[in-house]
């Protein structure tokens, strides 16, 4: 059982902006990053999943940003899951500064909706239900 | 007075990821595209904003997301101002697929705060934030 | 028969980086947008080539920059064909900045080559290459 | 003394596309990692540079793609200095995938110069020339 992931990455020259800046888009990616890594946690690959014909989309998503990122910043993302049904997982965020000094920069939610491979609604496959309900 | 602009554009090819349908975070440079319009039908372009010292920070940020973009699809992005206040605007959007076949995509909603060129909290300039009340 | 083409849009606010110019990855991007259009213009959309199975990937690129890109800028993208091959096609581009002042900003080039659904290379579909030969 | 650096990290979601392989301005990003690793690694944080008032444009950029990289894909960028001059910079790269199954993705160099806070090309500050000099 998994609680929660850590993953941690440097704020890249290209997600700045000229406000010196991470550019406040690239936080949904990251929490994307988290997002992986807290499925591969689960032993189970997100590209995996794909080939079961089972694809995540993200229907909902929301960011509160408390305190900027710098280029170079050392970022650490935390995630864990908040809920889990049979078609949609919601997770949770907190986007944290490791480096140059420690600050929780943003809180973050997204939740995802199971779909096939035409983009429909679909119940996630059962054995993949079953990991995300064990790591809750 | 202007009560919403329209922005148009297509899905760019880098926009798109292997589920075949535009990247979730890109619907927030999306909006940030329509509200850059807005400012600058008020008759001030955002570059100006910025030159007065004011810098317009995204502190929170939603998007519910209803149908997804495709590569080359034409978008039209509505916005509109929902509050005004001294020190922070809060902007709505709507994000539609004008072609092929006509659907509204995602809406969504942002409060921006005021900077300075420290990153501290200020007040708008009083011109700036009287425009932006006759905008309203 | 088509020449080249001419394609207009204005920096996005998240193209810039802390420099305060437009990152130089994007160069390849906007190029990708002359490239779209000029096909587009052949009558031809690209997505109906990959519908065909044929999928054009960029096997060699360079961007020569000799002036920077602002936020908001007016961008004019002129593209033409220099090369048409069964297999292959180069693409040539001049960025040009139109507003506030012009300017040349970068030239650049791609060579494409045609490749199936499982990547490996194909020739061009014959009505497709013949739409290319008679654009040059 | 360095002759060069490793730098890896994963395929992000966001930076495939449609094709289901990485976007391909996005090596260009990735050259800029093995080059901010570079730079690290003299001992030297880019930001420290800038903050000299010192910033390094790319001038110039080519890239040879071989083979796609994939989602989730460990990418290894190597980075050396080519050529150092008193006002530019040139630099190499090989990006390779590491896992799931080695290869090299592709090839590519670019040329930095040199410029001031206001954008004119400047002399490198002696004390960062010497150590790019040494690096070589």
């Amino acid at each position: 059982m998994i609680r929660h992931t850590s993953s941690s990455f440097r704020v890249r020259y290209g997600e700045t902006d000229q406000m010196g800046v991470a550019y406040h888009p690239n936080y949904l990616a990251w929490c994307e990053i988290g997002r992986t890594e807290y499925i591969r946690r689960l032993g189970l690959p997100y590209a995996e999943i794909e080939r079961q014909g089972c694809f995540l989309a993200v229907a909902d998503a929301a960011v509160r940003y408390a305190s900027p990122a710098r280029y170079d910043d050392l970022i650490r993302v935390e995630t864990w899951l908040d809920s889990v049904k049979s078609r949609a997982l919601d997770f949770r965020y907190q986007v944290h500064r490791e480096e140059p000094s420690p600050a929780l920069l943003a809180t973050a939610r997204t939740t995802l909706v199971a779909l096939d491979a035409h983009g429909r609604p679909r119940r996630l496959p059962e054995s993949i239900l079953n990991l995300f309900r064990e790591a809750m």
